[in-house]
């Protein structure tokens, strides 16, 4: 039997019509027949063929961001769709799906494309079509005050979240968790399991119920959405009808409980999601605490484990490295004219310019003030027994900026000015390493030390920051580099090649990553011969047997796909 | 093609050596083959083929609770095991379940067999092989205090976990949440997806990492198992392999989050699993607040909510009819010599003669004390709103003995004496029925009214709580039966189908169920055209192709199954 598996498109295109790069295994005609059958679903409107990158912005309505990845590691015009189509409702997803099966054409369904740091927009597999699921589904359907629940569409940002909360006169009785940039999909980021720093700070575990189209076009509710509702009206689509009540109130239903497979994952488009909102607690004060000398991340990570697992840390606070913080309030000019990795004493320097520390501890408490005194009183005594630590309340330090930033973000209010960061060098992107670590002093010291050497041997400032969850550590690397400088881009790509295999060596693993790296880092979770991984194609198989539906991420690839054909380019 | 599903011996057996029901599909002459080889694995002393139920406990070693359902609701010998296998370790578990294969022999996995008033050990299909997963691997395999967790096998009850934190003075660092009786398995309780009364009543929220046995044998570790730890020795098994430092502190890995799919399932057997426990919170106080009237049932919902969504209620706290806790000091004759369900005016004599109310709630404070009087004063306002309502410390009442118990459960100290209230009648048994319920006064008082009236039109008395989770209600309402008396037995088994029925037509669905009622409620998940039993059964099937673990569970059969014949007689 002939090997039809799809593999990378390698000739050139023939037909002026042709976009940038076909669907794998597609034909210029097959493409066209494609383009107009979906254009049937959606209308013109909705539906962009890519031709050009640079062009994009330019010749066309579509932002450059919903095409390709504008943190581009790999060439500008790699990871990127053939077209983009942006279904106006549920049934058009259907629609859309079947229609992906019958042509064996790929889909790759994003929210709003802001996943910057891991690809953005971009498909894993060049040529895949784009699904633009925010661009029309963008609503919040409900906002439940009892209940203490909204229900959304992929579109709804954190901003626009928090907006309606404000519109609607609800903030003073809802919160909504945001993580660092407000601009991102609430549905995208809880999907891929991204985290905030108020109480509700881990989205996953405080999302409930879920809509889902899966890859064969069939609509799912998940948990309690599986029971139907009274007041069934035939004449509505089925996502339409009536959504049981206790369907964002209680996530497991009965029998297995399936919502987690749909996160990063390759098995279902989430078209509605529910999420938990944080009832104002009736009181709140941030907090910085400045911790002053690099080798202090061990004791302040030893004093902060016990605090947060008997939640007097009640968010999820962070420690961050000084030139975070230096990169949020200016570029890398601003302090220095070197062009080697800034050194400790450099770092002193700034340190001392901004009235920072080396690392600074951003937390929160929450309650009234019987309750956040009782807090405050443990911690601060807590971190006292760093020498030279110092407290700070945003109202005592208005000029500390990142302390104005945090300030809204633990307690839910979006913010876009933490990407300033993204500013430390010209034409600044920037990549995520990502890799969990134990809340140890000995733990976050070693990858501290590893990632920062390793940044350093390829030329760049280590930029991170310590995310302290329930019982473990997001360990946040940002790679900030010159994406016009193909040598700066490429030594970014070795450098976090080079940390995924460091950090496997070390036994950590990574959270989420860009595109250029999934299978790298799928392939470090080889538990058994790799039986996580067996068991996910085995699931994507059965669910997606034409592999449709965004091959390739996170290393998953059906079985109608040579794995080994897709690896990216350096 | 010949139909070749499984479906019901229906021949009496004719060999002496035959079990008293053999699996489906299975001759006498293979069961034996089965018997030898599986006796190979485990040894003679970890194999029981089961001859005669009524002969349990007198002819061999065996626990009838390990072989049926003590609470039987269809006849004594229907729901029951053809033998009972005892695997020794993981290695043994992988053998049999490939061995099963083979044989296509269905296995029906129980912990301890304490899934009281949902079936105990007893399997779906008549005939399955029961594996007693508890009775060799029952070790507390690791207790971290710094990650604040425990790491155990299938064996280990909420009073095994317990005594081992009092054992190694840990008791003052960790408590463990426990359900209303300390017998179960921490593994089997949290994979049915149980609830607890401390701040950490949600188990299946507090599980982290599972290793698992698939239906092909192969063994899963997930999450962050999946990455291997350094120091892997090939002169090990592999579940013996060093295990990732941040398997028990990080729940999601990388790509689909698959933990779910494990439970209420027939997806795997977990042999392994993380449970985090909660940091001594330094100081504790529970209280009783009794609350006079029926109808107060409506206020004080509505006063709870808002309370437990801002975590000023900080754990699940319950709401107990009064015929519950009558029934955990005294059986019914001590009240009554009625045969007709009690009267209201029959409920206040007891509520009066016990010093406690129609309905009584149980709560309590975490945290120093300025933290409990802060959150104290909030509960005690709140509830002063109810006309008559009282509040008692235990201190106060030692004769209040349901309120000692909760004293206990709520820190996590595991007791028996609450299932007392089964011998509310002679020869008593239970059959719960446990339907979802939105926090609102309206929901809670409807679903108490319709099922307190169903359960009198079949002759039982309402006895029932309300355990208040994070936004819903688990509805647990006890039917208590005399499983001696065929009449109400036929009673307890029809009243359940008609409650079922009822609650789907309002909406409610269950969140577990007893063996006889899985196929009617997953049948009430049907939304959609039953999409969500497609999915699980793509998935099944997908994973175990042969059908051979626990078929029919949560009403999700194999494809080489005949569902339609396996329905459970009345």
């Amino acid at each position: 039997m002939p090997d039809t598996r799809r593999r990378p498109n390698t000739q050139a295109s023939k037909n002026v019509d042709d976009p940038l790069v076909l669907p794998p295994g597609i034909s210029s005609h097959t493409f066209k027949d494609f383009i107009v059958r979906v254009t049937n679903i959606v209308g013109e409107h909705d539906v962009n063929v890519i031709k050009d990158v640079q062009q994009l912005g330019k010749d066309s309505y579509l932002d450059p961001s919903k095409v390709h990845d504008m943190f581009y590691i790999a060439d500008e015009d790699y990871f990127v769709s053939s077209a983009v189509v942006a279904p106006r409702n549920v049934q058009d997803v259907q629609a859309i799906v079947r229609l992906a099966n019958e042509f064996e054409v790929p889909l790759w369904p994003f929210s709003v494309g802001r996943n910057v740091g891991y690809g953005g927009a971009a498909p894993r597999v060049p040529g895949s079509v784009g699904l633009d699921m925010g661009k029309n589904m963008n609503k919040v359907l409900e906002v439940n005050v009892d209940g203490a629940y909204a229900l959304v569409e992929p579109g709804v940002t954190f901003a626009d979240l928090h907006n309606h909360l404000v519109q609607n006169n609800l903030r003073d009785k809802l919160w909504v968790d945001v993580p660092d940039l407000g601009g991102g999909s609430v549905l995208g980021n809880t999907i891929e399991r991204g985290v905030g720093y108020t109480p509700y700070g881990d989205h996953w575990m405080m999302h409930c119920g879920l809509e889902v189209v899966l890859p064969d076009g069939n609509l799912l509710r998940t948990g309690m959405g599986a029971l139907p509702e009274p007041g069934a009206d035939n004449n509505l689509p089925v996502d339409q009808q009536p959504a049981n009540k206790c369907w964002q109130l209680f996530n497991y239903g009965f029998g297995p409980y399936n919502d987690g497979i749909f996160t990063q994952s390759s098995l279902g488009i989430v078209v509605k999601m529910g999420m938990w909102l944080m009832p104002n607690p009736g009181g709140y004060q941030s907090y910085l605490i400045t911790i002053p000398r690099d080798e202090d991340l061990h004791q302040a990570v030893e004093i902060i484990r016990p605090l947060r697992t008997a939640m007097v840390l009640q968010n999820v606070p962070t420690i961050r490295h000084i030139l975070l913080d230096a990169a949020v309030v200016g570029d890398r000019k601003a302090y220095s004219n070197s062009d080697k990795p800034l050194t400790d004493a450099e770092m002193d320097a700034i340190a001392k310019k901004l009235n920072l520390g080396r690392w600074n501890f951003y937390g929160a408490l929450y309650g009234p003030a019987p309750i956040r005194d009782a807090l405050w009183q443990i911690v601060k005594a807590s971190f006292s027994a760093i020498p030279g630590a110092k407290f700070y309340f945003p109202e005592d330090v208005p000029e500390s900026k990142v302390l104005q930033i945090r300030h809204d973000t633990m307690q839910g209010i979006p913010s876009m000015d933490e990407l300033k960061w993204v500013d430390w060098l010209p034409n600044g992107a920037h990549l995520f390493f990502s890799p969990i670590a134990k809340v140890t002093g000995d733990d976050a010291m070693a990858q501290y030390k590893v990632s920062r050497a390793r940044c350093e041997e390829y030329g760049f400032d280590f930029i991170g920051d310590f995310v302290i969850g329930m019982r473990e550590i997001h360990h946040i690397v940002c790679i900030v580099f010159d994406r016009k400088d193909p040598k700066q881009r490429r030594n970014a790509h070795e450098l976090i090649r080079t940390l995924i295999d460091d950090a496997a060596k070390h036994g950590w693993g990574e959270y989420r990553t860009h595109l250029a790296l999934m299978d790298q880092i799928a392939g470090t979770y080889s538990f058994n011969d790799n039986a996580q991984m067996k068991l996910n194609e085995t699931i994507k198989n059965a669910l997606d047997p034409k592999g449709i539906l965004a091959p390739g991420k996170n290393g998953i690839w059906p079985k109608t796909y040579d794995a080994d054909a897709w690896r990216v380019p350096l």
